[in-house]
């Protein structure tokens, strides 16, 4: 017996820790994760998908707790040798974690997808919900600042977010067509809840809504969209969303995440402190906490995300 | 002031060993290294150059003094990991080795020829000596066993030698060019000696000869051309040298070696028990320790080498 399938929208080290209480609170065929790809880049001639990773490590529980990306029991190996040889060594690669991007490479230039590849290693490494990508066509999400437009990697970790950002772009997005199980589930029945995880609006949930129908087909989908806010008291647990917003011009608080999701939502859940700042929103606020440090905050988390979406759901 | 230049072929293991006696022994100008590429192989996506990074890591003094091959101090997460996601596992790749795999192949991609990466990994790694594969085109070993023909590196790594050798091709090498420093080397003023180093002669040193122009510009080069054999008692030092000596119908022994290489040695340096089966060949035989167990017998070797090879030149 089913309470339905709940669909989750996810960037990388917030959302893995939510989608992973929601895979702890869930049975495994009730849930599915959607990985943001705009992060996704060619890096040494492999092909890396950072939240996918993130998302897979943590649902996997090999991921590494002290760093939030990568795999724990790491070594750097590889990192302390390519540099000698005049490889780039901007962005940290571990040697575990190596595996991925050239088993992936590997099987992406063989004619393998995205979805399959990251199908199967979910299969191995043993978890049981499923993780898709938006897309398996290229989309990457570009950043303009005052110098120009750069690469999200290059804005990201080797300029570790410090160049003011002025606008975004998802290069590739408006011809990427949308992961063919994602739509079905969005758009078939027997679909419970769908959640926008606790990551960055504009660079982890921005660029999975641009994907053509994607977005369409969640404002119709007739269930709750329940979103967790990624900024506690104005700032972000974790990277830049709370500067981001501040130099898009938006108010860096719970309140203008909401905001910026608009009629999308119907239900958000925000830290208590901030709940307040949110009463003049025409959308339903449950207040709880949604710092996860432990791994009972996480799955804590999740149940008051799949109970909100539940209530709603009675209400309407 | 030079003395000349040396060049040597060689191959992995053995050869590296003097390889690395002969960059004791000489000036770096002085010593020109020709690796075998017959060994190299695409493998999870990555360009794989066995000999070339054997002779490297020896002469960088990075090399795995337990193994031979690979590097020093490294460490096998990524093996451990890619067998966990269905990747091949077979050949060993350590953490610290497979950062040059990584960096070659993107080199490689973006258009450098092998000769380039080589040199300039190389130069990154200190080592004085010049370093080059025999071609930058692609030539393949391949063996043929009562089962059929299959790539080297299957037979060698992934069946440990076990099938029996009927027969040898070097796929590519007839319409292969050869490196032109080394083809320039080897035909210009200035040489002292040639120098094939104790590597496997059908597998390592075959392929180096099987490159158009290069076995003719040795037998014209008119310089001593001084092998070491790589055989002792009977017996391969390392590797299926004796084995598959019998298997294609020859002598296991240093004087099937010596015949092998025929009219092309003029001088030919074996084990001292070894020398009295030699007695019949027309060639110069020079009797020394030919086991290279520490860093002092390499370089002795190497000065027997080049003794004997200025030797033959003043008695010429």
């Amino acid at each position: 017996m089913s309470d339905g399938l709940v669909v989750a929208l996810s960037g990388g080290v917030g959302g893995a820790k939510l989608a992973l209480g929601l895979s702890r609170a869930l049975p495994a065929r009730d849930l599915l994760v959607i990985a943001n790809t705009g992060d996704d880049f060619e890096h040494l001639g492999l092909s890396i998908s950072p939240d996918i990773d993130t998302l897979m490590y943590a649902l996997a529980g090999v991921d590494n707790p002290a760093t939030g990306w990568g795999r724990r029991d790491e070594t750097w190996s590889f990192m302390d040798s390519i540099a000698a040889l005049g490889g780039a060594d901007w962005f940290r690669l571990g040697d575990r974690d190596l595996a991925t991007h050239v088993e992936r490479t590997r099987r992406l230039r063989a004619g393998e997808t995205l979805s399959q590849v990251t199908a199967d290693f979910c299969r191995r490494l043993g978890i049981g919900p499923r993780l898709l990508p938006m897309s398996d066509d290229r989309v990457r999400t570009r950043v303009q600042s005052d110098g120009g437009w750069i690469d999200f990697q290059d804005y990201f970790v080797r300029q570790q977010c410090r160049p003011v950002v002025r606008k975004l772009a998802f290069d590739g997005a408006a011809a990427a067509r949308p992961q063919p199980e994602v739509l079905a589930a969005l758009r078939g029945g027997g679909l419970r809840a769908i959640v926008i995880c606790p990551s960055n609006p504009f660079i982890s949930i921005e660029p999975i809504l641009a994907v053509p129908g994607l977005r369409d087909a969640i404002a119709q989908s007739g269930v709750p969209v329940v979103a967790v806010s990624p900024i506690i008291g104005g700032r972000a647990v974790k990277g830049p969303t709370a500067k981001m917003m501040q130099e898009l011009g938006l108010e860096a608080s719970a309140a203008g995440v909401a905001r910026h999701y608009g009629d999308l939502l119907s239900v958000y859940v925000a830290e208590p402190d901030d709940a307040a700042s949110l009463a003049g929103l025409r959308l339903k606020v449950v207040a709880a906490p949604t710092l996860m440090t432990s791994l009972a905050d996480r799955e804590a988390l999740a149940r008051v995300v799949l109970d909100a979406a539940d209530a709603r759901r009675r209400a309407a």
